[in-house]
């Protein structure tokens, strides 16, 4: 069968379309999946382009959707048939993060075989179903960009109906976010180098768009926009370079959900402005099955469907990251077999 | 009536005994009450020094222990003779921190008049009871350090049984961190300079102590003593000199209490560290009236006291900060009429 | 002025068009209201009929929305001319309930005088801005029946997108409980003796509607249409005499919101069934000055209106009761002068 | 090996000592124990005396500590030579209860077969480690009556210092809660039928005791001490005979953790003052193996063994569950080998 591969020691023009051995039937408690489909995240950038090494060969891809071809003994939670999407720690079952969470050891696509290849073995746990009507590119959005929204909002940030919530970017995660508050009936801020990017986040459902190219302090105008109260939800994907102004814009007793390294590792914050806000900055890295399970459920009960810029064929994989490099894109980049 | 007055622009050689008039008979809702001592924070430190500017004349000190006097009309909770302690926030009564808490305009010893007085009327949200048998010295202690103390660990921290915490020096917040954390079954760690002041800490009820004149990389003693897998807990009393190497030393999901500025107010932080953890950082101020109700209620339910280093007279209270600044003290430092 | 006022020992014939002192002038941190509206609960029936007993003379009724007219010294959070809307506890700022909302002694037309007047004075804290552009017909039905559903939702029963809710009836809490579902993305199960109004409820955003006369074991068809798994909520308003099957309704895990006692005071209770379902049963009454602050925020965000049956003049508030005893009504009863 | 078989329909005198094959050895993921001892529960109980139906010949007891005595292949947690404990719920990892422990279908000595073997090979999540220094029959304790009481206080009830709970009769669960509220700083009420288990229980760290038979309104005594205010936290034990008093001595706001069912499956309940108080009443069913996890670490750091009322011989488990009838035993009766 066809995957995509990474020869050491990774970089785009070290992405190959393999033909590697079949995965074969499952095993007792295992299920085969016929792929159609992945997503795009900065992970999988960083573990393509080699900023996050992994072994020669490795199969990239975290985010995978596809559909049920074979069950083995003790399998009950699918049927043949099912649509399914991946989960990226598929040893985190339910409850709040451990120990076992805290490496990519078990990720498909960094620590493990990943999702792009033409058929996956794997045990149960490493999926659940897809939202009923969805394609598999759709449902590949979950497992990464997805879930990362619903949890920064729903498991952790705890958001009500009435709550305003500004968010960095319109990237996938964002993208989800905005849909994500329109189900909740909370509104959002978001921010843009872009006033075309911050019209389409409107369309979608933004409340107010702020393009950081005109208001260099944008904080100051989340502020503005807030009465002078702060974003009671921050949804933070910047990393260092845009956290001071976060913590600037967020209310007192607000929540800022600490997402994106897309700016660095580590810098300068203001930590005496964080704790006289008596805000909390939660760092989070996806979430658990159980976690991925209840939004599958909210996208199905709310008919909403992911933005998906972009689907590349799946051998297409190294022009699809050259695309999400360019920073172009305004939701999900998507590839396919 | 006598009062500690702080003369503009401060500085601790402008705190001055004064004699100024007396605040009379409560109105309705008020009590009026004989103040017996105060206890010194580094909030209280930095409004007498002058880093943080009030206005000329103001009455120093947010601790207030004492007894009421009178009561005004229509007031319910307390009676002539009742041991109170004053509260940080007399604006807070219950629930989460919002903008009414974001600036200190309604601190006593602050925004507002403090407790360094012969006599105070206030409203009666502004007191709680002091928990039966304690001296006003030790009454004082709650309303800023002790309910900070209990906020991170009870309110904020969730902490459970088994759990480990790991506190910053000996001052009086980490005092009174490891008395909670006893009261609660939970293990502290706790750092020092002084090797006899871990061993006081250890007497008291830590389970560990670490020099980090010993250990400069005491994070990583840390991770030894919790078999690599960080604290449950971290109250974070350093600020930014402190918070990289308390990022290293919690565990993966786990909590870390932002309280200290006494090594700046803004920092390098390693971001994407915490966010891999997936642990909280949440920035406190002391906590509401209702907090510290719970509090009272703990202390008494276990017969515990607060550790006391020092009492000075009131009159004394600039020799008293002279010697918070040392730095030598173990716990409390008091001043009392 | 006029008010509505309760001869003793009540009854809907002792409810009196009276003329009374006007409240005068607000003092230091009150505020004067010019009540124009409130609505009818099923409290407010039980003082009136002489059920709940009240001294006599007592002004009728917990809700009520108004115009400030005059504010007081230190009055910070209302302005003349602002559209506000009563408290149901104002002693009840924010946090969980205490023994101070224990019993109805601060209750608006229960165990003080109600807003059934032309004029209030109150302190500000008995009020909460109403939402913008609202009617005081319709900000007087968040007091009780509003609040209810908010508080039943989203702050106990922290209802996800995705979640169903069971809700039993077509009153005023059952409309409300549709309205907020709908912001929060949640589904909603509805019961009713009438096809119509089950037909009308759909149209306002349940997804289903039981008629409990067509099927008398409604909490089986309840699980039918969740494929067996039960509700996640209940929004339990019928007492004893629907809450077996409420038990039997709700999912593993679920949560049952206790609001109701149409159906008396003391009723035989499936314990071990709850217990096995490992279900909770949360009783709860209205909510606090905060909740009333999200709510209204809320209502805010999301432009929803509620839906109000019939409004009667003031003085025909006897006649508005009768209309609620007769159990025809869809959604709210108000009375406005 | 030799087992504790149930012959169909059940009953004490149905209880066999079998010989039967031999587990073997651990497949994948799996671990083979030597079991050293069990204890009874209410819940064995019923199952040996045919009120739960089970299988013919099930090996019965859901409790069991015991040794590792060999490791398969990618067992991680534990190693040979581990002292272990059995869990409730080997299904449930984490999170909160969902369907899928809704029913007893995995519980040991009622779906499966149980712990009453010399030998027993299970998956690795079906144990976890005891803690260090405890016998088997002390562990064996922490699986259903210990797990019940600290989910109950912990998980569910989160006590804080100086709550006050009130626990129901001197079986294991109730013992249990007395050493967990220790741990906690929390104040204990105990309910007894007999002074001398009452003393007992003061000096294992009962604050009060109240004979039932002395006081058959135990629950005004409750409210007596309390100030009038009620408990904090009732574990209701005894279920709907006892359910009415427990809900008139909780306080305003509290929390009810319904568990028992010794009086009845079914009773009358106060449903109006349940709700008049604002009260939680919380079915539960042990706990997951997460629960579990945490607990034992609270046992290790706070040094605490449970109180074993009598060990009998596995062979004499009728003999045991006798004893238990009898009702006249003071915490955990345990059998081993």
């Amino acid at each position: 069968m066809k995957a995509l591969t990474l020869k050491a020691p990774g970089g785009l023009n070290n992405i190959l379309v393999s033909d590697i051995a079949d995965p074969g039937e499952p095993g007792p408690g295992e299920i085969r999946v016929g792929i159609g489909a992945s997503s795009l995240n900065f992970h999988d950038l960083l573990v393509a382009n080699g900023s996050i090494p992994t072994e020669d060969g490795r199969i990239l891809m975290s985010d995978g959707g596809g559909t049920v071809e074979a069950i083995g003994e003790g399998v009950t939670e699918f049927k043949v048939g099912d649509s399914v999407v991946s989960c990226f720690f598929p040893q985190w079952p339910a409850g709040s993060a451990d120990a076992s969470v805290g490496t990519f050891a078990n990720t498909p696509g960094d620590g493990i075989n990943g999702m792009a290849a033409q058929f996956v073995v794997r045990h149960q746990n490493a999926f659940t179903l897809a939202p009923k009507g969805w394609t598999h590119a759709e449902s590949a959005t979950i497992t990464t960009a997805g879930l990362t929204a619903w949890r920064a909002l729903v498991v952790d940030g705890k958001v009500k109906p009435g709550d305003t919530i500004l968010t960095l970017g319109t990237g996938g995660v964002s993208i989800a976010v905005i849909q994500i508050a329109n189900m909740l009936g909370a509104k959002v801020i978001i921010t843009s180098s872009s006033d075309e990017k911050l019209e389409r986040a409107k369309k979608l459902g933004a409340s107010e768009g702020v393009n950081y190219r005109t208001y260099a302090q944008w904080s100051d105008k989340v502020l503005e926009l807030t009465d002078g109260k702060g974003a009671d939800h921050v949804i933070e994907l910047g990393g260092p370079g845009t956290l001071e102004q976060s913590i600037h814009a967020v209310r007192v007793g607000g929540h800022i959900s600490l997402i994106g390294v897309l700016t660095g590792r580590s810098g300068e914050v203001p930590t005496a402005l964080l704790m006289a806000k008596q805000a909390r900055l939660q760092g989070l890295v996806v979430g658990s099955r159980r976690n991925q399970q209840d939004y599958v459920a909210a996208l199905e009960a709310n008919q909403i469907h992911p933005l998906i810029d972009k689907t590349f064929a799946m051998e297409e994989l190294a022009a699809a990251f050259e695309h999400q490099t360019s920073g172009s894109h305004f939701g999900k980049i998507c590839v396919e077999w």
